[in-house]
């Protein structure tokens, strides 16, 4: 198996995994707690037009803000404690979102509370090689990004007892990622980590940071995120 | 003062420090034990014309391999050791000489055998940004670069007790390399040591791997390589 670990676009037709781990990731994993599909869009306006069309709650972001009119931001917890019966979220996030839309190969969305689950899943699904893919901040390299798609190629690792062909940009990701204490305050001292600080969202922090909390593992298929089917 | 880590091409016009760590800059750091300068040269071509107008020694690899005819390879001890009274190297290698001439900022040579001199030195001499340079390989992110740019990253800050606007590239680089046990398994089985070990040249690996011998720091000024001034 090839294991590489790239930045925005991804380098595979096989199996790739998107990482925004603040928040859109993590916003989509724990979502599928409280929704059954998730249908990302690509701008506001697009939300907007498609709950004419069907019976969704629109949540996101833009620039970590909420966005006017929205039901819900892109806290993950929000998202995931909202109270309603209505089956479908429209989601739109700065990059997560953007990221999905370029990819042709099967997309998993990765996070550090599903690293564990995500990384054996994809070992699963992938015939000879999984992608990791860092959505970044605005076209620039994101250390959060950097040291989730670390935990997770870790467990990748683990899942194939070390028996794989992995990149030096990968190898890179897991080194940087091992002290859990040194990626907790990377998390709160990174860029992204410190406008959501500025923001008042430091307990979304706390939500993302948190490791291997759940089993959920959303695969991305014409255009809906639905938890992938065992 | 600001902080920063990039891939081939510098993005300051203040301080640079360059890092091909397996082997230019290693052999760069330590032949300045043996010679007064060092001329690097961007072909074998260019360095046997160089040799007939002045008096040095040819040393240099192409693809990890002695270039024929030369007087010695890119191993940095055997150039350190070399046997000459002769005060001038003329070194040609694949990537780290070919990095250095694009560069129109203050350029100094860094690897894990000068970390903590090249990195405080850095400091004293930059107005107000410090961009370490990894030379990758081929044009490719070469793992033991990014290493032993953490190391150098970490002296930097450690001189500024960490009153720095670090990016998030150079904070990764930092948080891989903290475990120097991890540090030199990524040295040995990284894409670059690899290659080395087939070549028989790990020896070269054992000598580029250490960390803090040597105070030399290399200038470059005029496309020649000494010794920096007090």
């Amino acid at each position: 198996m090839k294991i590489t670990l790239s930045f925005e676009k991804t380098q595979t037709k096989d199996t790739s995994i998107m990482v925004d781990a603040l928040r859109a990731s993590t916003t989509i994993t724990l979502a599928l707690n409280n929704f059954n599909e998730i249908i990302p869009c690509f701008t506001p306006e697009e939300a907007f037009e498609l709950k004419k069309e069907i019976n969704g709650i629109i949540a996101g972001e833009r620039s970590g803000k909420r966005v006017e009119g929205f039901d819900v931001g892109n806290s993950p917890k929000d998202v995931e404690n909202y109270d309603t019966d209505i089956e479908t979220l429209i989601l739109t996030t700065s990059n997560g979102t953007r990221i999905l839309k370029d990819m042709d190969s099967t997309v998993l969305v990765g996070s550090m509370v599903n690293a564990k689950a995500v990384g054996y899943k994809s070992v699963e699904i992938a015939e000879n090689e999984i992608d990791v893919v860092m959505a970044g901040y605005k076209g620039n390299f994101a250390l959060e990004d950097f040291l989730a798609a670390g935990e997770i190629l870790y467990w990748i690792c683990d899942r194939l007892n070390n028996e794989c062909e992995i990149s030096d940009y990968a190898k890179a990701a897991i080194m940087a990622s091992r002290d859990y204490d040194a990626l907790k305050e990377g998390f709160y001292n990174c860029n992204s980590g410190r406008k959501l600080s500025r923001l008042k969202s430091k307990k979304d922090i706390d939500c993302c940071v948190l490791k291997n909390i759940s089993e959920n593992v959303a695969i991305y298929e014409n255009n809906i995120l639905k938890l992938i089917k065992d």
